[in-house]
């Protein structure tokens, strides 16, 4: 029986202009990583399990992993997030690194899931860290980060809202002001993240479940409900208006508005499924009515590196999947047109082989980028496939042109054709690339 | 107890430094690759299992694969080679592609091995193909391609030697001259492709065994050692000198000397261990004495396209592997001194913040990689940090040099410093970063 073509469910095979596509995606996000200072990173694709086991979401660790054994007995999980890995990384080599430490890496990761709209089993995710620094500079660093990477796509802050909440806020809330305990606490984390997947009356039922008797009579579960209503920080409910959290997100969208980032909003709503965050959380959210729905998001998580028995450091991140970007960018028409990297397009007439090897290699040493017909198939097959290619020239090499040295360039776009020697050409060919 | 920080035996993390040379490397291969009109694929990394089974070597499949059973009880494979899948993407799109089809890819590729020099469990590895082309012209190219690849790395013809062979020769050879029958000649093959790994007398004990008493009596083994001592294509046994593939190779090594790559040698010892080659098979050795080994190779595979269920397409292709390629790039010197992406380290003066962080993005916006020191710490040490970071200019920003918009930039190599605006600044690191 004939072997199926097929890439394995929820993965995808990348054909040149599939490619193409990533690389435009990738070389934004390398760009304006770099230009912040950041430095990539990379990790192997297989960890030991017990790197992931606690460390990211249950649900994640005991129903998406791809887990094994391999032949020496060792458990080895594919890896599903960057996160653990690079804390791992910078544990490793916690006391020569320079901090602030700026870092990412653009993985692909893999989560055996249902694939559907948005989420695949295999993606590629740019994940950015700043590792060091305590303060809100980095908060406001990350998510100015974020939107550059957004503008540098063509995105208009209409186009998205970036949402901003506190895990350290909530935990107070739940903890000092409605008095749940630690277990409580993280259950009702847990519900609040999925919350915008339930009915509300589900949910509801669902948080009252999670509250003591007592809780509930004192009303625990109208101030929650109060609190996950609030759309600002200036409504805030005054058991936490003045709590520390509460006054750095203030300032964090105060500075963000003064650099022209005026789509960060406060939603209490935010959690972030990973356990390890430990404070401000954000999501990045495309407003369009079809697609509303959190794309990518971070958050600080302070105390993961010390679990390799070194030192805590003061961590912020984020996370960019290429799935959702694809989407979003789809959504908003903003995917540009690319053209295949191959210039030229020699066709050789007759027996000109090794004229035409020549011309290929001239033009290569002028950093033209060519493509050869080595079929020996007539000229009109080879102008066919230099069509089906998309090559935007083809030039033809017999051997007249070889003893003048002048070539017909013909443009397959606009049907011209113009006879120069190969210097003119490489210089009409760049001409034409930088356009 | 901690985790450990170590990476998965046998893989790698790559810090900055580390990733900055592996992006050298790949985009040295991306650069050569693309002037040569072959365009960038990917496959996902996890693949049926079933695509590897009896088309990569037994060894591999049966001892190197990392598989295992995913939650819905398929059994997947850690791609440990590139060729399956390219294989199966071109045959699941068989029609619609233009030939002669170019393709590269630079996957990384996993297999469980002891870990030594020169062979890891993860590795990458550039994979150049192309498709439908039976002619020579596309071994030529093949080959020329490689050696373009060596050349851009720094690589002079006396630091490496390619060397051709023929399947097709050696399975003509071995069985319309000696008589060996199909099963003989695979175990024959893959014994030959063992040879360097063993003493002689242990080779030739093995091979005697392979021969049948009657191919022993007419002194088969001493026509095959014959052979395999053979250095030139001109001294070939008579029964196969010959050959249509003899005169082939006689004729690409021909050719290649034309293009000045005179480090082409016939070595009727070069097998590749993948059962799947149909003819002429290559691969690159390092001279150099203390690392004589195979580096790099490839060859023609023309049937297995047609594994999934299409018509053949004729396919030659080569794998260049990261690992191998790293060792003889050291031994040989060739290895380049990368500076950092970051162009400038901005030194924040007392509580300047704002202001620092105008002068970064206005350099950003003039294409300037700056990072921007958020600690709040003292001068010195955001200083020492630069330095760390082998960042080449630090540049100071206080509420001062902010009003005039006049700011001392210094350079960290030479310890000079100069005071000018934001322009020229930008204009005196880009002569830098350029030089």
């Amino acid at each position: 029986m004939a072997l199926s073509t097929q890439p394995y469910k929820g993965a995808r095979d990348f054909y040149p202009a599939d490619k193409r596509m990533q690389k435009y995606l990738f070389s934004v996000m390398r760009r304006v990583c770099e230009s912040y200072g950041y430095e990539e990173y990379d990790t192997p694709i297989l960890e030991p399990t017990e790197l992931f086991a606690s460390k990211t979401s249950d649900e994640i660790v005991n129903e998406q992993t791809y887990t094994f054994t391999d032949r020496g007995g060792r458990s080895v999980t594919v890896r599903t997030e960057m996160t653990p890995s690079v804390s791992r990384m910078v544990a490793a080599k916690r006391q020569e690194l320079a901090y602030p430490l700026r870092l990412y890496a653009i993985p692909n990761l893999w989560r055996y899931e249902r694939p559907q709209r948005g989420r695949l089993r295999e993606f590629w995710q740019l994940n950015a860290d700043i590792f060091g620094v305590a303060g809100l500079a980095a908060e406001q660093e990350l998510i100015q980060l974020l939107d550059d990477i957004m503008q540098a796509y063509g995105a208009k802050r209409d186009m998205y809202t970036i949402k901003l909440s506190s895990r350290k806020l909530i935990n107070a809330f739940l903890g000092e002001v409605l008095g749940m305990d630690e277990t409580q606490i993280t259950t009702m984390i847990r519900l609040i993240d999925r919350m915008h997947k339930m009915e509300h009356p589900e949910f509801i039922g669902q948080a009252d479940a999670i509250f003591s008797p007592t809780q509930r009579e004192t009303g625990a579960s109208e101030q929650l409900f109060a609190l996950l209503n609030t759309s600002s920080l200036d409504s805030l409910p005054a058991t936490i208006a003045n709590h520390e959290t509460s006054i750095s997100m203030k300032r964090i969208i105060e500075k963000l508005e003064k650099a022209k980032i005026t789509n960060v909003v406060y939603d209490p709503t935010i959690m972030r499924g990973f356990d390890y965050y430990t404070d401000i959380v954000f999501e990045v959210y495309d407003t369009d009515p079809e697609n509303n729905r959190a794309m990518f998001g971070g958050g600080r998580y302070d105390s993961l590196v010390s679990l390799f028995g070194v030192d805590a450091v003061p961590t912020i991140g984020f996370g960019m999947g290429d799935v959702t970007l694809l989407n979003f960018l789809e959504t908003h028409n903003l995917l540009p047109k690319l053209r295949p990297e191959t210039d030229i397009y020699i066709v050789t007439i007759g027996e000109a082989d090794e004229a035409a090897s020549k011309a290929a290699a001239d033009l290569r040493e002028m950093d033209i980028n060519v493509a050869l017909d080595i079929t020996g198939r007539q000229a009109e097959k080879q102008i066919k496939t230099a069509e089906k290619k998309g090559v935007h020239y083809v030039l033809f090499v017999g051997e007249k042109e070889a003893a003048s040295q002048q070539f017909v360039l013909k443009d397959l776009e606009s049907g011209t054709q113009e006879t120069h020697g190969l210097e003119r050409i490489a210089s009409i060919v760049k001409d034409y690339r930088s356009a």
